[in-house]
């Protein structure tokens, strides 16, 4: 068996690809940015560059490595190999990444979905290693999941499982992305803390958050950024994040009573700020018995845990 | 190995024992009263008396069972044997009901809490039968769910997994008996429905439920039964019970992407009343990839699904 493996996470803003070992240990690592709106064959272009990038870092061919495992947004059709159309990839439409990446290259070629790969990245070598029960949520633009289940990564029956961004916390609440209303992706993804910052600003609330945008598209990272500097109404946004977090981890510990919950995504940046009112939230919703044998981590891979991850699935 | 077990499904007004094959087929059943408010002593007097009761029905004696399994409300301890604090059975408290019972009967004694035993019962004999990503929800004074992942009953870390009543669809929501807000119970059991009933009768409005409830308190059925008897009010409960039922499948639905739920529990009493209401709402809510593969059952053991479950684990 090789002892390397590749593997790239396709974002909607960068790619980032990675050659480990069987232990999870990144021999090279180069990341680019997706260009999205470029569509998809330049898109494609630059994968394959990354992927001749890495390889060149540390003088590697080709038959030196088990395969390439590709994290991509969903939905995707995991037998045929290809990419459906994720929301954020415009131009995409059931491409056949698979065969493509394959006809370049002439190597095992897996894709997965990026939650799924983020956690299979954490389950084999990061917070959740040996951890049997354990779920990974990633919340970044959106929310995702990945949930292990004695140890095997679970899907469901249409593989499809783990949507728990497009779980209801309040039925009565803002409409998601997916046409929902009240999803906990609307409360407490990166979207939803930059929508509640625009809605504010806008009814009037003074805020250090313009000021960090400057002339940009208002980001959780602007919130997160003006709330650092002390910003009132920034402060609150985050506090408010730790509880929505708290409501939709609560759901999932009542529900899957697991032994590890690791947290992953780009609002980890900010977690010591909402920790405190996340777990607070946490305890106040959660069945006793359900929060006896339970951890909450922030996870360990950080933004590699896609790329590692993905290039796991060619070792499996 | 022996051919018939027998099972005790232990509820909060009913004490169901009946002797099953290891194809489900019932032999033998009986019925009595639990008459909670009594104590644990008395209620354990008569589920012992049913034992013998049905055991004389068909002549066996205890050593042609396989078994005794009882199903009984949680919390418990499986591996003790022991009830901890059921809030539906009052004075019980760490009760040995596995020793209490091996003592008298000396054979093999298993407990489990009632959801997972009904969900067993269905499983194994009823609308699950074969179904390996399977979700059985019980609705009557609480709700409760067995999940079946690849064929196995999921428990999680501390086996106390599939609280799915204490899903939290309205973090705004009423206070729910387990101290949280908006928990799925607070809207769509029976104790939530007829709260709905009373705090409409209060508010001045004119129903038949009142009638039919006559001087005793309202329940789930009284609403029922003036719902079939075109009460506009009563209706509204049921259509608004086949919502809030649709709102927390739907989240089952995004979490699991199951190929099958069958609902069991006694408001499906019911079931035509609120079907399509409910129908409408999952459709709704759900993620298209996750409807396709699944169907969603009224349970078809009934009344007989804990019991038959109960006897089932004696089987395993």
């Amino acid at each position: 068996m090789e002892n390397f493996s590749l593997g790239i996470d396709l974002g909607g803003t960068k790619i980032a690809t990675c050659i480990i070992d069987n232990n999870g240990n990144i021999f090279a690592r180069v990341e680019m940015p997706t260009l999205a709106k470029e569509g998809p064959e330049k898109v494609i272009s630059r994968m394959k560059k990354s992927v001749y990038d890495v390889l060149s870092q540390i003088n590697l061919s080709l038959n030196e490595i088990a395969g390439i495992g590709i994290g991509v947004p969903g939905p995707i059709d995991v037998e045929k190999g290809t990419i459906q159309n994720p929301p954020n990839l415009p131009g995409w439409k059931d491409i056949p990444l698979c065969s493509i990446m394959f006809r370049e290259f002439n190597t095992k070629i897996i894709i997965e979905n990026d939650a799924n790969s983020a956690a299979l990245g954490e389950f084999l070598f990061g917070a959740g290693k040996g951890v049997k029960n354990f779920i990974y949520i990633t919340i970044s633009t959106g929310i995702g999941a990945g949930i292990f289940i004695d140890g095997k990564l679970f899907k469901g029956i249409g593989r499809n499982a783990g949507e728990v961004g497009h779980m209801t916390i309040n039925f009565e609440g803002p409409i998601c992305g997916c046409t929902n209303s009240g999803c906990w992706e609307a409360y407490a993804s990166g979207t939803a803390l930059s929508r509640f910052a625009k809605e504010g600003i806008l009814s009037g609330i003074k805020t250090k958050i313009i000021e960090k945008a400057r002339n940009e598209e208002i980001t959780a990272e602007h919130v997160f950024s003006a709330a650092r500097k002390g910003d009132n109404f920034a402060l609150t946004l985050v506090e408010n994040e730790g509880y929505y977090l708290g409501v939709g981890l609560a759901n999932l510990i009542n529900i899957f009573n697991p032994g590890l919950i690791a947290i992953g995504g780009g609002l980890t940046q900010c977690w010591d700020m909402f920790y405190s009112k996340m777990m607070k939230t946490i305890k106040e919703r959660s069945l006793p018995a359900n929060l006896k044998h339970l951890e909450i981590v922030k996870a360990k891979l950080d933004k590699d845990a896609g790329a590692i991850g993905a290039a796991s699935l060619a070792f499996l």
